[in-house]
């Protein structure tokens, strides 16, 4: 980890989009600040419209002003000048010609080796084809076959990875297919599947909170734990991704990758080594061990919410959103019950909670330990409403981790009352928090493939997930809209929280 | 706990002394304030000086002024009408006589219905006279008498309790001499003896800590404890008290006591209810299981200091201080690692540490937690220097609890770094917090003992501390002062400290 990543050129598909303006640029410009790229280095941005080298930098200079955590100084132009453009469509072999054959001259300007990031900031309809235009140019040489005797003395040597990001599929049949398409070209270790959430230094924290420490790894089982709670809150509405939201709504957008996720890291076991395939191993047993849900115990332990207009009428309701069908039943909102059926975690449920237009934005963990065992004070408010301590570790946009402990309120008798212990990460690292693109992009041009969702890992996610739209398809759909914008979803959620804990803890 | 006082009167013997002043009246005067005192109540001064009600007043509302955390406002007038003064010498019938016949009119006047405090903020010495001359005087009735038929109609009915400081003995030899010669007269449940440090508020929360919550009692024990530190730190010298300390030294006046009862709160087991006697129960069993020390171990398990002046002269030495033998040996700093063999702590070594003119006023328990057993992060400097996580428990002049915890460092790679996760007393708790003495005088009014020092407690600190007592008088003394004032204490302390904890904790 935190290696120096080999010179190399990073290839935008997308370079017009919406994740390179907000998020690739901003991210590849401060690891630039950072010093963390490499010497030889170069950005090729591959789009449909004809542009100049010069006019793609001042567009990418345009986006890092007003996209980035730190704007544009004197060190931009050190970046610009190695960002160059190539004219071309997804699906026409000339301009990957023309890409290939940039791509090579850049190379020996500029010392980069042949080694290649493409990344694919398209649209996921385009994974497949991209990828097989790729290959059939020359431009993404498997693995399997790179190490073996080159018989052409243009192949490029060095590594060709390709990073690609949600959705990889839209349930399991079709995640297999993807996945089995893309790996005709690519072998497992040159493809990195971003999910942006492992890249928040506060998720990676949750690694770092449970193995770096002597003191959570004991109480962190079904003995001391009552339950899990992970609540991805947007205060959000659907915005301009309707086009896509109507045909994925809130399980496929939110749970079925970034929450399982976040899922994974708080139910692993503790791996042997901090090593990618390590950590992704004890991931994918989690998500194989994730109980399966016939369709009445989806009944039972899901509720899905569509958001209508806020109690003033301010906000629109979902159904009155641009590009949203009037009478559609996409989800908006989800709650979940599930268990990890390992010897660690079996029976503790774990709640799962995601919806748009909550209150408030945020994402948030957190584990409810289990009471006392003796109500040993009198007056105890902790124990009389049979709430214990709860680890909450928040993770946007507050970053921090805090207990809340029982401890004495001051004066006489011996009662107690519920505070909090807090650690916040801005305070104590007093410097700015990079961004998850920053990590990501970093992490792939290094190969370090650990924040990555490996292809086993996307297929257990959709094991388990499939079956619960399946299910959804075959039970009746709940009255939509059935909770206002700007309300933490609908009534019906609370039944899934276990009844000591007085309901959802962030509410 | 928690009971409202009963009627009752409580008198003070050296109502003209430095407790009382400090201390006492102070106390009295704020739970008069916080409407904690019963309504018929009256406090009776006896002292040596002719004097009279009025003038005891006076001289009650200037302590008040000056020492009270709050200053005398309106309240006071009706505090100040209940207070009354009685003359008389400690060793002299006549005396008690007078008080006896006051205090039974003011049981009519008032209705204190006979119940009496007798708290003796005198010098130790004075203890079994006092004791003596009111027994002798039917002032006081041994509880196992008082429930017989009474056979004089002015008997007084109603409760007698007796409150008491330290120093109770000076070893323990004495220290059972006096129990029984006040035992003679008063029965264990009518003595309250006052070690004023567990009528601090964090050092109760000790208990609502470990008790109140689920997360500590499962790593409190030598399977995650390294060890444990607790620390006294006094800035200040000896002061005027040293015709007191030459024959007493730190390990009398401050380990004895105040240091072994928060090594006993941190080392009990859990009581089955938090009765007096079931939470004095566990502590006497923690002394009893103090690991006792011959002579070697006590050469090598103990640290004397003395200080001298400091470095650049400002302060003087204890040699130099008023009313200290030039050639004084007494210890002014102690240094002492013990062992509690129970199941739990068998084997975690208790590092406690007092002295005078130390850099800061501070008391701190540390509790160090094991280092984890796998180094999976690079660079991870809580591995590298060997530091687990500490639970830290301040008691003064901070009030607070926190936990160092390892939490990634933002940026590339995984390098953890040591943080804090922080409680603050006062931040939570938006009132101030009672002194001590509120809390003790409030107790012992309302009969609850929980936090005063049965006698077998007694007796087992001094078994701990008498024979470390005897090693030092048959070892070679150090060579005195050994250590500068305003530094933390001779270099030798640091022996004591096992190799992975960096040194003390507080420095």
């Amino acid at each position: 980890m935190n290696h120096v990543p080999d010179p190399c050129i990073f290839v935008l598909f997308g370079a017009t989009g919406d994740l390179t303006r907000r998020k690739l640029m901003p991210a590849l410009y401060n690891l630039h600040r950072d010093k963390l790229l490499p010497e030889r280095f170069a950005v090729c941005a591959y789009a449909r419209k004809p542009k100049t080298d010069e006019a793609i930098r001042q567009e990418m200079r345009e986006h890092v002003t007003q996209y980035s955590r730190r704007a544009p100084d004197a060190d931009w132009d050190a970046l610009a000048s190695r960002i160059f453009y190539v004219q071309g469509e997804f699906n026409d072999d000339q301009g990957y010609v023309r890409l290939k054959e940039r791509l090579e001259q850049l190379d020996k300007e500029l010392g980069t080796g042949g080694n290649r990031v493409f990344y694919f900031a398209v649209d996921s309809e385009f994974f497949v084809e991209i990828t097989g235009r790729l290959a059939k140019n020359g431009l993404l040489v498997h693995s399997r076959i790179r190490h073996q005797p080159q018989t052409r003395d243009d192949h490029p040597r060095g590594w060709t990875r390709v990073v690609l990001e949600k959705p990889i599929g839209h349930n399991l049949h079709s995640a297999r297919e993807l996945l089995s398409n893309i790996a005709q070209h690519a072998a497992e270790d040159q493809v990195y599947r971003i999910d942006h959430y492992l890249g928040k230094e506060t998720v990676q924290n949750i690694l770092a909170l449970r193995f770096g420490n002597c003191i959570f790894e004991p109480l962190w089982n079904r003995g001391y734990v009552d339950h899990v709670q992970i609540t991805v809150a947007e205060d959000g509405g659907v915005g301009s991704r309707a086009p896509y939201y109507e045909s994925a709504g809130a399980l496929r957008d939110v749970v079925q990758n970034h929450m399982l996720q976040l899922l994974c890291l708080v139910a692993m076991e503790s791996p042997g080594t901090m090593r990618a395939d390590d950590i992704r191993n004890e991931k994918v047993k989690v998500l194989r061990n994730l109980r399966p849900m016939s369709i009445p115990q989806v009944a039972q332990n899901t509720v899905r919410g569509q958001y209508g207009p806020s109690a003033g009428g301010k906000l629109p309701g979902y159904r009155q959103e641009r590009d949203v069908d009037p009478q559609s039943n996409t989800e908006t909102f989800v709650a979940l019950r599930c268990y990890v059926d390992t010897w660690r975690f079996a029976g503790v449920p774990f709640l799962l909670r995601t919806g748009k237009r909550l209150p408030r934005r945020t994402t948030q963990i957190s584990i409810h330990f289990r009471v006392p065992p003796l109500q040993l004070f009198e007056d105890a408010p902790m124990l009389a409403t049979c709430v214990g301590n709860v680890l909450r570790i928040d993770i946007q946009p507050e970053e921090g981790v805090s207990m809340d402990l029982a401890a004495k309120i001051p004066g006489a008798g011996m009662r107690l009352q519920t505070v909090s212990m807090d650690f916040d990460y801005a305070r104590a690292f007093k410097r700015q928090t990079p961004e998850a693109y920053e990590r990501l992009l970093l992490d792939a041009m290094s190969g370090d493939a650990t924040l990555f969702t490996r292809d086993d890992e996307v297929i257990a996610q959709w094991e388990f997930i499939s079956p619960i739209l399946d299910a959804w398809a075959a039970l009746p759909t709940p009255r939509f809209p059935n909770y206002p914008a700007e309300t933490w979803g609908p009534d019906d959620a609370l039944r899934l929280v276990p009844p000591c804990a007085q309901g959802w803890h962030l509410r």
